[in-house]
């Protein structure tokens, strides 16, 4: 920032440039937006930073985030507990939510083994699953991992680890999205879209 | 947020949501990176919200945001007190200061006059305008309010107001932007090119 710029300001607007997702227009203008409302805001929104920083950690059986010992799904006793579905991050569990379709656990990995990013498997929620298995009751493991190269790679592993332990494992289907152009389709998902056909 | 989400990220990411440009997936976004980053990172952003929000006040001359009595264009001995320029918001100085070519003074506005927003000219800083004129020694007063209805309209009233004091009191010139293409000026501003036009 320039010199004719306050300090504290400044200052301001270099911490929401440091967040993902914001340039230095945005940081700016957030900033501008904040010392522009009433104190209260303020107070508001640095608190909801600092509490959510301290309360929340991973859930002790499935890693999703939470603020207490276990979290929501966990805790419900609807839910079916022999099956667990595993996603990469947090916010996959809200897209899967979403479809109203699954009623079973979920067990977040918090990312995908990528050795150009140097993340091994040991980075990652792999022994948690592990345990889950070991300790019996399961009956399918679901890879929802991203269909990228990482989760794929993910997947696999995870499979092979899974499939002594005598789980059932399963994978996402591959095929062309609801509602897409088929002209649109790239050919690696038209090709998994044929292979994987169904009878009507 | 629904029910599976934490009760603190939950409020976290309705508080980003809350800010200006940033919409629900990118509030979630940001919720989960600052849980991902150390509590010092956290903490770091709290206080600066908080300390810009409790220091930040208005230049008691030029009405631009500072955090001492006078922002640093108007502590700044080589700055020529003689000339200043009127703008909107404070951003706008930014904008003026990368150009290089101004080393005068800045009066902020704080908005422009909107009757359709209920923001009329006494919620703006136009009377400290009239005291820094009214104190003399001003040369001229140039109009860089934005080149909308309400920027228009509050230059022509701020002129109104100052022409009767004797000061010289002159507006951007209008034109085609420098790197621009003609085919896509819009008429209002080739005509008002046309009409500008200079002799070379």
């Amino acid at each position: 920032m320039a010199s004719y710029t306050a300090a504290p300001l400044a200052r301001l607007v270099d911490q929401f440039e440091s967040l993902p997702g914001i340039g230095h227009k945005s940081a700016l203008r957030l900033a501008y937006y904040i010392i522009g409302q009433p104190e209260e805001t303020a107070k508001q929104l640095a608190s909801s930073i600092l509490e959510a920083r301290n309360t929340i950690h991973y859930c002790s059986i499935c890693c999703n985030l939470t603020d207490q010992e276990l979290c929501p799904i966990c805790r419900n006793d609807a839910r079916d507990k022999s099956v667990i579905c595993v996603v990469e991050e947090p916010r996959d569990i809200s897209a899967l939510e979403r479809t109203q379709e699954f009623n079973a656990t979920y067990h977040v990995l918090h990312g995908a083994i990528s050795p150009l990013s140097g993340i091994g498997p040991e980075e990652l929620c792999i022994k948690e699953l592990l345990n889950r298995v070991h300790q019996g009751g399961i009956r399918e493991v679901i890879m929802a991992t991203n269909p990228t190269v990482e989760g794929e790679a993910t997947a696999m592993y995870i499979s092979r680890l899974l499939k002594p332990l005598g789980v059932k494992v399963t994978r996402l289907a591959y095929g062309i999205p609801v509602g897409a152009d088929l002209e649109y389709a790239d050919e690696v998902t038209l090709a998994r879209a044929l292979e994987g056909r169904n009878e009507i």
